[in-house]
């Protein structure tokens, strides 16, 4: 077999196609691997809608997708850390060790990003060939089901435990999917009040079955009010936010308690985003963490720990499944915001 | 009514007597506070049995126990931070707020702490005087039996979340009433695999029932290797001290992970503890928290959120309760180790 | 002597008074100070000029003023922690200790702050009456003339060290006197390169004196091009932004470090500042410590320390010296940023 | 060229031999460095007497020694990240990359661990062979008798910051090479009264010149009631614990402050250390820190970054330099302990 199949974004506009492409030739220290499943990412839309964001960073022809769970078939001859039949999942991030980011300790943020599915080829295909440094090795017994689910988990893993949570009460303002996963990482990580706010009752109601204790739905009820109310005047002592919407960074900033902490993990339409820095951070004396990426590997040792052990059930996040053939579904669910996690599957 | 009922150390010898005494007065800045229930700690027991430890810190009469449950009867004339009717409970350590530790922000260890119960007269009575700035008040619907069990779970807080363990592995060392908290607190916290381990069999099954995954007798089984083994090799995350016995610190800092942390709570039969440094501590690169008291008030509030949104139940904890009359049971069957944790309940 | 002369509020417009005021009286927890000296702060300024900040605070008659060197002359018959003749200064954050920020442990941003000079009499007067509580004694032999700038040299404190510089490369917006504390603190905190960025060149070279290694004035150099070419691109670990000053933060985050830290303790003219959110904050993983008053005492005991050990000479910054009748030259001064900090000395 | 001069541990006993050995070999991924200048470690110490920790850690024939300024002179095929001409220094631990420490974020304590002079050949001779994965690039300009001072410096970083130090009180106990760069580095990171012990006093001498504010030999004074008196019964608010002296550990560990801060750099000759911890650590809240090794290489920038800016000077520390032919001259000198640094420079 010199060909697979395989999602590519093949033309610089609005779009993807299934179609056929070259099978990856591995280098000496790479690994190939059997695509077993994968999931969509909200990133993954973007590049389909071709928006400015993809465009400045993408190159096509270009293979998409990033999140993985499948088989190591063959490996380069410099591979020690891997063994043909490993059940494997990977970092997404591609740092390059060098530079000064990567060498103060904060490979995610590397200055020379490469990024599979946007820089280098992505995982919505057949087989992908991988550096043995970013696979990371699933316990056989792992859920299988859940393994491509760990790259996104490991991002809300961060968002939460920038600081600790237990005992805490927390508002995470956006329930898309990684919305929603951080919604399970506080909950498992001892939040004790978890407000989630979102306009789309669809989601609120996945946010109920993953662990928020109170949701709010800012197009019917004054949500600072409502918390204001609900926690005698305090607010929150944690905000996640996910959702990369000015009014919900902007309600939840005023609620954030004195002293509070801020996570920053979504993404904002137009960058410059209007935030009161005198009442809602200075005077009021608030930490702010912006997050992106994972930190490689500690947040998968975590995020693994966290599924394996049972302490958090993905199975109320995917709501969805198809056969990598039908991509256009599930980016059409992604749209409209009606749908928890999406898998696609690849022929085996 | 001028007496009142109260559970006294009268004479600096073994034994306590259930007896009346002078209802306490109350100055400017202290309430009066009707005892609703108490519950024993270990240090109870040590003034009781008056051994060296306690021979060297308290002055008879003294009226015994700090953990408090009770009703605010009678205002000081300064006092603004409290009203007649709040359901409340008691910080225990009286800190002097002008000492070097103080000011530093450590009132836990402030160089010239009262303990309730030691340096001044405790809660197992009918009538306690506190000052205002101790007084902790709870919801009044917050579980009545509960409430008094807040301040020893404040030490099993402190000391797990001396670091974060959200998505790690655990050992307990120790499953006295503060190692069993110590294993509910890890599990709301997210730890994942909690390894518990004691010698007495009554108390790892309440382990089990707490919330640990792998229960451990160390007179029956090796610990270090059994953990190693279940740990491929790499040991625990995290350390959490809460025995006081030598083996268990030695076989615990053995299994714990290279660059992995220890908390110590447990107090030692004698104080000169050998330690492994060059193989445990510097050469793995642990890191150890010291903990006593609680940090106040932060750690109450969040003891107080995980009560009361119900992620952790204590209920399988408290085995027993008797009248104040009869604490000599209560005496009896901590000796014997028989017991999680002991109610007392003063004449309403 | 039943009067006194102070520095009075006295109109809710511009201005203030040098004038006769009764002499405070003490309650039972207060100790009267005699006023040895005094600084003029940039928030005095503000009250001067009776900006809607200020209106919305204060309320007139009110002694202005905050930072204090004095003696204490009278005790409330509650005091134990201070005695008379003490040399001391104080904490102008007067706390209430009961609200959630403070019993959080953040007394620093309590819900119901009192300050010194806005929300009760200050200290630009020959006498003023304070709680024992937030007093903070210096050593006899402690330089008089240093003793008032403790207090904003705290805040420099708390700013540089949210995270350690040690060894790290600096920015500092804003060379006013908080900026040029804020300097000193870096440099005698192990910062290496300390770029200084200001519009005004007299404070420019006062930066200069204070330890910082580059001063740069945006409106002759391109800042963002400048730092970035002598950082190799790498940018700077620390941004410690104190201008207030919408561009230099703009300019500041965008030579932030991947992976770096943000301290804010400027205050920005309109509160709703646009921030490039996702490409300095999120992307780069940066994190930002809002920065106000400080930590009540933990960081008194770090600047007194600097200050008496010498690690940090104060005489550059103090740039005049005037009677506290003569406090109209001192805020002219301030106004036009010719100055360092400036001293103003009540009649004795 | 075929051969080279260096110093080889030949044979399982005390000593070792300046001869020649074949020149390194690079891999694919290796560079091949010319030696300019190296210094002694008392860890080459122990391997130079074959103590029991070196013969049960080394093979013989080994080449000694891992502290290293040098030059690139060829590239392995794969080498990127550095170019011929380059002025380099080496991070001695080689680290796995695979291990769970690695993964763990915990490269310096690595479960497989490679230590250049001990499970690889080190850099006492005229050549050597690295990973490009551990080599750090000097600047040009970066003073040249410093560069290999690097490496023990990192230590000192990593044990003086492990928590800021900046405007506190610091008792370095143990003023060895690695104890005065300690001192040093305490100094430049804004510690400001730093007490050294010693009962070497030319090594005191030496810890005056590089920063100690009060120098204590416990032969002459004793060590407790000295720092007691000093800080008015408040202690030290860190102690660095570099000699792995029993009694030095003992004396520090009594006048560390309530909610103070240990690091333990220095190995003890007998692991197994009798420490008091209930007093001492567990009543205290005190923290501890065990360190090893350098955070790879987020330490070296800190490092450099003070060398290259002025703020530590190295030269007091450097006080012997040999040919590498006379290194028995370095080892003698080591072992009466009557030295700061000694440098060792092989043949051009």
């Amino acid at each position: 077999m010199e060909t697979m199949y395989a999602i590519v974004k093949t033309q610089p506009k609005v779009g993807a196609e299934y179609t056929t492409h070259p099978l990856p030739q591995i280098a000496d220290n790479e690994v190939l691997v059997k695509v077993k499943s994968t999931s969509i990412c909200g990133s993954d839309l973007h590049l389909y809608n071709w928006d400015a964001w993809s465009a400045s960073r993408v190159q096509v022809p270009r293979i998409m997708g990033h999140e993985l769970a499948g088989e190591v078939v063959e490996l380069g001859r410099e591979v020690t850390a891997v063994a043909v039949g490993d059940f494997v999942s990977t970092e997404t991030h591609i740092h390059c060790g060098y530079c000064s980011a990567c060498r103060h300790g904060f490979p995610e943020v590397c200055m020379d990003l490469k990024i599979l599915g946007f820089q280098r080829n992505g995982v919505f295909a057949q087989y992908i060939s991988l550096p043995q440094d970013v696979i990371w090795k699933n316990h056989p017994s792992f859920p299988r089901e859940w393994a491509s689910i760990q790259e996104p988990m490991g991002n809300a893993v961060d968002t939460v435990l920038a600081e600790d949570v237990a005992g805490k009460t927390v508002l995470v303002t956006g329930c898309g999917p990684v919305g929603l996963l951080t919604i399970a990482v506080a909950r498992a990580a001892g939040a004790t009040t978890i407000f989630a706010s979102d306009v789309n009752e669809y989601r609120l109601n996945l946010a109920l079955k993953l662990g928020a204790t109170v949701i709010l739905n800012p197009e019917k009820v004054n949500l600072v009010e409502y918390i204001l109310d609900a926690t005698h005047g305090d607010g929150v002592e944690v905000l996640l936010e996910i959702s990369g919407n000015v009014s919900a960074l902007t309600d939840g900033l005023r609620v954030v308690m004195h002293g509070g902490r801020v996570s920053l993990l979504g993404l904002f339409k137009d960058g410059k985003v209007p935030v009161n820095l005198n009442d809602e951070i200075v005077m009021k004396g608030v930490r702010i963490y912006g997050v992106t990426g994972r930190k490689i590997f500690a947040t998968w040792y975590k995020t693994s720990q966290l599924l394996s052990s049972g302490r958090i059930n993905l199975d109320p996040i995917i709501t969805h499944k198809f056969p990598m053939a039908e991509f256009e579904k599930g980016i059409q669910l992604m749209s409209e915001g009606m749908c928890g996690k999406i898998m696609l599957l690849p022929p085996q």
